[in-house]
């Protein structure tokens, strides 16, 4: 298979995979508005942190492209406002509002600078899109080979190493190379990885249909295993570790992530596999001093009770179907793998708290 | 919902509901032959380690009383040949395998008793599977109430409790009345259950499918989740107890149970809610001394892949499928449940282990 790229962006057009026709059709959609970009955020055409942030940002860069602005003072009243709504798609999601926040403040300083003209604002805005985009990849590498190295230095020793992970964190969930399934590339790429496993990941499936297409793409020896397999597979097999993505990580790294990571981190606490947290610092949300601040999305009944169109439960049963659930930082005993080392969850606010992180 | 009765023994014709089309369709089947009994086990059509002992041990009734046998030595034969093949159907369920034991010493005794004639013989041996039927509703009403008891009692006084389970071991998966089920529905008879929590069970869903089902039949209070979603849901919500059910319980408590029973066990443990195995003392096996010696069947990849015959992983992905898998007697802090009491995992030897519990 050629190498995946889920979000193009090219002169100035914006396209991405419909993640939600993976793994057995690839079909681009083009997104030439914020509300199209928001939609696909909603409707998880798009989903992962970063990757929601990215196509946000995008979104944006695309509609300013397209239109006129009588002035900067029209320019940004829309911009912020367009910024303001895209955080509403997926609200647990704290890059998107990091994003926003820093974007603000860039563009703010261009409207206040009065040497900037208004197409110059327009043009500088979807530069830093851009450039987000980029960094990114970057971050997700050195974020990769930290974990990497890390995940090596506390297996003993061995020459290769049995992971697992859960959801999707590569290249579909990212700009490009992945968080969690990036630090399983970069010790595929180094031939330290022995195989790879993933859970499915009810209800949405994302391992399922999303991981196991990024193993299959990039020829890893890699298994797919149920969500509620994770203690058998750790009492028959040697697990080395167990890595994660983020949704949002709180001030004390209690850590909001994709259902079923908590129930991951209990049993691997149980099993003694260190267990780690992979995120970028735009993921780590300093205002919020503990994982119980922060929101847990619900979605509807049909995602778990329907899959793939077809009704499976009984018609009228109740569910209770949160997106996420909150680990505490204290079962994250591997660390939080960011792109500027790893840290233990005590030692984030210390080491990492500053506004030099984005 | 009219109550439900998935395996009916009418005037020697034995039907039972196709569990594969539940709960959308409620369709019977008519067994006519040991062969089609045989297949409805290795299908899953009928399901939960004491239901395929009874329709296995009723399909070989149906094909007794439609032949004519020459005499007590070729009758004799062809029990002993048919019982050995339906033990292969589903090789983790002890059940089947107990009962053959006990029907093979049982037409043993009418083999050698010269009084009994080949007829005698026919009509005694069908008479042992009809009482086995019988046997099992009983039993399972005396497991039961046990059950209901000891939760109870272990949920410091609270009025009414908040239960999870796993699978199914309700009505569908015995003769009609279940295990972990039927203790949640003694409760619920008493006016003691607040609610009960259960679990999609994946890879073949029988939480969704078939536990939802029985919820609804009844009218009980009761949410579906995903089986990953059990920390959070202990993290949030009061939960009193976990039972499952058992296929298989080794002399020092070990349990086979299905997939994902081990996980539910060590996230109880860690959220300090006691944890059940309710299981008939037919399946408990004093011949295993612990669970590291209970065969593991592993179950085709397409049960994993595929949901409703729509494929949702990226094919070529290699999948783990064990049915089963075995939680450490230590993790069943609630006790196992039986229909002459509950023990502690570490009493079943001195308490049960006699010949007298069939």
């Amino acid at each position: 298979m050629k190498q995946l790229q889920s979000i193009k962006w090219e002169d100035g057009k914006l396209t991405i995979i419909d993640q939600l026709l993976l793994p057995l059709e690839t079909n681009y959609i083009q997104i030439t508005s914020v509300e199209e970009g928001w939609d696909t955020i909603h409707k998880m055409q798009v989903r992962g942190a970063p990757a929601i942030a990215i196509v946000g940002c995008l979104s944006l860069a695309v509609e300013l492209s397209k239109k006129e602005y009588q002035d900067k003072e029209e320019l940004f009243g829309t911009i912020c406002t367009k910024l303001d709504y895209l955080v509403t798609a997926r609200p647990t999601a704290v890059n998107m509002k990091n994003a926003v926040v820093e974007l603000k403040k860039y563009v703010l300083k261009l409207h206040t600078d009065s040497k900037v003209s208004t197409q110059d604002m327009v043009t500088r805005t979807c530069g830093w899109c851009e450039r987000f985009l980029e960094n990114d990849i970057d971050n997700n590498k050195k974020l990769s080979d930290f974990g990497a190295k890390s995940v090596l230095a506390a297996a003993d020793g061995v020459d290769k190493v049995c992971l697992l992970t859960h959801c999707n964190t590569g290249s579909l969930a990212t700009a490009g190379y992945g968080t969690a399934l990036g630090v399983v590339r970069s010790l595929h790429s180094a031939g330290k990885l022995e195989h790879i496993y993933c859970t499915e990941t009810r209800p949405y499936n994302q391992g399922s249909r999303l991981t196991t297409y990024e193993i299959m793409c990039e020829i890893m020896p890699g298994t797919l295993v149920c969500d509620s397999t994770v203690a058998a597979l750790m009492a028959h097999k040697k697990i080395h570790a167990v890595l994660v993505g983020a949704d949002r990580v709180a001030a004390n790294g209690d850590t909001a992530n994709k259902i079923g990571t908590y129930q991951l981190a209990v049993v691997a606490k149980h099993f003694s596999v260190p267990f780690y947290v992979c995120a970028p610092t735009t993921s780590i949300d300093f205002t919020l001093p503990a994982g119980c601040h922060i929101p847990i999305e619900e979605r509807p009944n049909d995602e778990m009770t329907c899959v793939a169109g077809k009704r499976l439960a009984c018609p009228g049963i109740s569910c209770w179907n949160p997106a996420f659930d909150v680990t505490p930082a204290d079962l994250i005993t591997g660390g939080v793998v960011t792109e500027v080392g790893v840290f233990k969850p005590s030692e984030l606010i210390q080491k990492l708290n500053t506004n030099d992180t984005f």
